[in-house]
């Protein structure tokens, strides 16, 4: 008998089936996240001009009901740039579930990922709904075939999940938050702005409006989803959603407990987001960048993003090459006011130059950083008291060859 | 005795030497480019915040003095990040060569490109400049050892001339302009905005007054220089330097022949550029994006630009694969307002996507056409009457290999 999933919130169902819309033999395409009972939600997108169908139809939904119970979510086909039909063809995903597993109507959202401007086989649609039937549950096998159904480019399962006491010494009992996302390339979220094909679903038992989870899943993406690129393409399909059914039945939260909540939220938003640039396309090493003491946290942001975007300082990174010039050129073009004479920049702890100048630093210690799995880069302006971090990866071979042979 | 060249306009010389700067043995460092008489000078620098010495230098030099005598261009170093010290090389540089020509105060620009952080080796560039005493002169040899000097990633030297007859039926005489540029990574000029480090320098004998020809030359670089990409990355050291001497004896240009030189000026602009994009680092293919019928022409440059350094869209043309979802994607995210389902998109002259949506187009004919060395690419939005073009090259292994390797 499969072990019962320890972070999967009360009340939610979830699982994952080969329907046949993925065109790769065995490759699981269908995921369903329900909710026993209506959940209030919340959810960010993609602010690309060119939406994908389920993200068009989604907005839509929302925009009447907020008290969703289902996510239906594909891999193999993006339905984007598929026109009228596409959107017919996202309304009939959504239905199908509402009828298959007898769910209010407009309370089903769908999401998709994969190639762009190719139909989602409807077909195979049905058949996957009547293998989900009985491929979901609560276990941790559930889980593992929910996120595999959803992972695209992707080298590994990403999840995230928290529990936390609620009421004074937890007299309210417990609340769960967990979370998935599917991600590797053309990730630079921007949800409002996310930019990525990012799926994540958060599922939690709190009881919150979904008003209050809009503002806190906004809040949380802002420090986590919206710093991470993996190669400054924003997808058609970047999609969020949180979902908060109330089922841990601790009732409506005291002030104390939503900021406990807004915590844990944020750190399985920002768990999910590294996981997600550490397995960019090609990925050798996850990379974060801090941009400290700027005069405030935008510009630490648009330094930080410029550096985590420039492709000469990402592939000076995978030769594991202490380039910090490159630091200072990315910086230099952020459309930021700073001074460059002022400027310290880091390599895995060692300083490398040091009011914008060469140090005659240890070459063979930052190499010896760089060659690590996880980098941490340092830019500390002097200027002020503000910082931003954005986590990336590193630019290589591999990144070349999985996009350019994708399609076919 | 080597042949005269055709092209370098009257009373300019030019030379390239050896001098021991640049780290690799017997590689040719530095570049002279000098007017027997004070030339009429505009020119166009990086707006990247973290500026190299020379280009701090050139703009304070040419706030006094718009009457150039020569330009000095080393490769193997890039003078920046270098503080104080970096500075005072910059103007040991300018004034060495003052000396050793016997030039005006003042009267010399200089220009790096190389590593960043590391300063020039001031003792090889007295060595530099005894050679170039007897290295600069008019010949091809000459042309090709200055280019050849400044040459740093690229492939091939990359020169654009044109000759103009001016006065009724050419009754005046003859004008010559002659550029050349260095160029092919951390290409993406910004002067002003040009984004690279492309250093080029452009001579021509016509007689034109220093403040018009800011104009025409802020002009050309719009269309040209600044419509190219190689990686999206902006240089500390972009230098775009125009120099007219007034000794084709042509005298003062009448409004017709102004325009005539206009247009020779961009036609050499655009040459360079496209060769710069054509010789990016690790390219294999030159790609002309051409957004037609936006509403303006900025939305038009947005969108062309934004699909220009996608580096999915790089690898997918790299890989030769006619994956316009990726331009639509690049498209939805360039900020534009535009109407995804009235776009075509056509790649090789090959129709993949009509109003948004795909087309059972011919995979193999698509195929064909971008496995040809030029590729265009054709994005029409059908709302408007603006257009614009955008250079660029394919993301191969060998970028990875080049930049991941670039500083050791």
């Amino acid at each position: 008998m499969p072990v019962k999933s320890i972070s999967i919130p009360n009340g939610f169902k979830v699982g994952g089936v080969r329907s046949g819309i993925h065109k790769k033999e065995g490759k699981k395409d269908l995921a369903l996240f329900i909710s026993e009972t209506p959940a209030d939600t919340a959810a960010m997108f993609t602010q690309s001009a060119t939406k994908a169908a389920p993200v068009i139809l989604d907005i839509e939904i929302l925009k009447k009901n907020k008290k969703i119970s289902a996510v239906i979510a594909n891999s193999g086909c993006a339905n984007a740039c598929t026109g009228k039909k596409g959107l017919q063809d996202a309304k009939a995903m959504c239905e199908i579930t509402e009828k298959y597993f007898n769910l209010p109507k407009k309370s089903v959202l769908c999401a998709s990922t994969g190639v762009i401007g190719q139909y989602i086989k409807m077909p195979k649609l049905k058949t996957g709904m009547e293998l989900l039937k009985n491929a979901i549950g609560i276990s941790s096998k559930n889980e593992q075939e929910a996120i595999a159904a959803v992972m695209t480019t992707d080298t590994f399962a990403k999840i995230a999940s928290k529990k936390i006491k609620v009421g004074v010494n937890g007299a309210k009992g417990e609340i769960k938050i967990w979370g998935c996302v599917k991600g590797a390339g053309m990730i630079h979220p921007n949800l409002k702005g996310l930019h990525a094909t990012m799926l994540s679903f958060i599922l939690t038992d709190a009881e919150i409006d979904s008003k209050n989870l809009q503002k806190l899943l906004e809040n949380a993406a802002e420090k986590s989803f919206n710093c991470v690129s993996v190669d400054g393409d924003t997808s058609t399909n970047d999609t969020l959603i949180l979902m908060a059914n109330g089922q841990s039945k601790t009732g409506r939260l005291s002030s104390a407990d939503m900021k406990k909540f807004a915590e844990a939220l944020n750190e399985v938003c920002l768990s999910l987001a590294k996981q997600m640039a550490k397995d960019g396309e090609g990925a050798t090493k996850l990379i974060e960048i801090e941009v400290r003491n700027a005069k405030n946290v935008s510009d630490a942001k648009a330094i930080a993003a410029t550096i985590a975007t420039s492709p000469l300082f990402k592939t000076a990174i995978f030769g594991a090459d202490a380039n910090w010039g490159r630091v200072m050129a990315a910086a230099g073009r952020a459309g930021v006011n700073f001074d460059p004479m002022k400027t310290d920049v880091y390599f895995g702890g060692v300083l490398t130059c040091k009011n914008g100048m060469a140090l005659n630093f240890s070459e063979s210690k930052a190499k010896k950083a760089l060659l690590k799995k996880e980098v941490k880069i340092v830019v500390d302006l002097k200027s002020g008291k503000a910082a931003s971090k954005y986590y990336t990866c590193d630019f290589s071979y591999d990144y070349v060859k999985i996009n350019g042979d994708y399609r076919s």
